[in-house]
């Protein structure tokens, strides 16, 4: 059997850097992965963290919500925010409990959160949010009308000021413990995969699964 | 087929609440059943969200880190932090894309980190952050001596202030887009499973992984 040996590097990416150009694709690759970001900002001078959805333009990351939501309110005013996205891999058992540790990606963004206010442009945004989660139903789907575009706040963030941080492969233990042999060590992956789609029970008798939801179970 | 009706509750729990047994065991059941949390602090008066382990003993959470991490060094002076642990269960799709939505269940925490200082109060904290992760390794593992214990920094939140937010069920469309029977509506559930474990390549040879490493895969 061949393993990588572990591995944990942290990339701090602002633009212009040298390596640049590799450090961008591998934040993408880590945001273009996921599916919910946890979305960190500050109500009434505490921090708060909300699961929420985004989607990737380009270099600008968006968000989005009800405007009716107090979060989204405050960090629509320009406020700090920061976003991760988290792709747990594996839990790593070592032969001391110190060395435990898990396999991820993770991917983190600060910035100063913009309110979107063109309608071209939060179409868009909700498009790439939309395709985030649901690949396909941008094109299926009924369009958003007017009164729901009011009601949707999007956020744009610019993904200049960005963090990827991966670990991958096996424990690092300490050449004592390795010795002693006492404990098992190694990797026990963790995935997500899709269930079969459940059909609403208000569908037209018959009404087949469309390919982009039906196909997704097969796919990694 | 039947179905549950959608249903998306939010839920504040504070002590002393009368329905506060029935949402402390929600609380709990979320917290109980995740693997990593997203804690939410001020670095720079910026807010940070790191993705990290975590467990909970009573109504205590407590993650952990390590000492040398500078968000955990300001986190253990006192400051407001938020844990939110998110499970993400399916992909919600509507007639239309505005009512397109996520299955989910979250747990938010609100409260001022404690630096746990006291040794048999960290061990009791490591114990359980290793539970949460990897159950089984803090009786098959070897323990932490006094230099790992002193290199781990501890942070205890007080559960007393939580959120728990739950959306189950099927998409909740407009009636007219139910009628014009145009586009797919259901779930795509999302399920995490465990792969088959890795041994490290450097075991004795013949080492059996351990029944609580083995049958996780098994487990649901």
């Amino acid at each position: 059997m061949t393993r990588q040996l572990s591995t944990t590097e942290r990339t701090t990416i602002r633009r212009g850097s040298d390596r640049a150009r590799t450090e961008r694709s591998d934040l993408h690759a880590a945001l273009d992965t996921g599916l919910i970001c946890h979305l960190g900002l500050l109500v009434d001078g505490a921090p708060r963290v909300l699961p929420t959805g985004y989607g990737r333009s380009g270099d600008t990351l968006y968000v989005h919500g009800s405007t009716g939501a107090r979060s989204l309110r405050e960090a629509a005013e320009g406020v700090e925010v920061c976003v991760t996205v988290t792709h747990l891999d594996g839990i790593v058992y070592a032969r001391s409990l110190f060395h435990h540790s898990v396999n991820f990606r993770s991917a983190m963004i600060h910035g100063r959160a913009r309110n979107v206010v063109d309608d071209d442009e939060k179409l868009q945004a909700l498009r790439v949010i939309t395709e985030q989660l649901a690949p396909g139903s941008w094109d299926h789907a009924r369009q958003p009308n007017k009164r729901e575009l009011a009601a949707t706040a999007v956020l744009a963030v610019d993904l200049a000021e960005a963090a990827v941080k991966v670990r991958s492969g096996g424990p690092n233990d300490d050449a004592e413990d390795v010795e002693a042999g006492e404990a098992w060590a190694g990797v026990l992956p963790l995935r997500m995969h899709w269930g079969a789609p459940e059909s609403a029970p208000d569908l037209p008798a018959g009404f087949e699964v469309p390919r982009h939801v039906g196909e997704r179970q097969y796919q990694r």
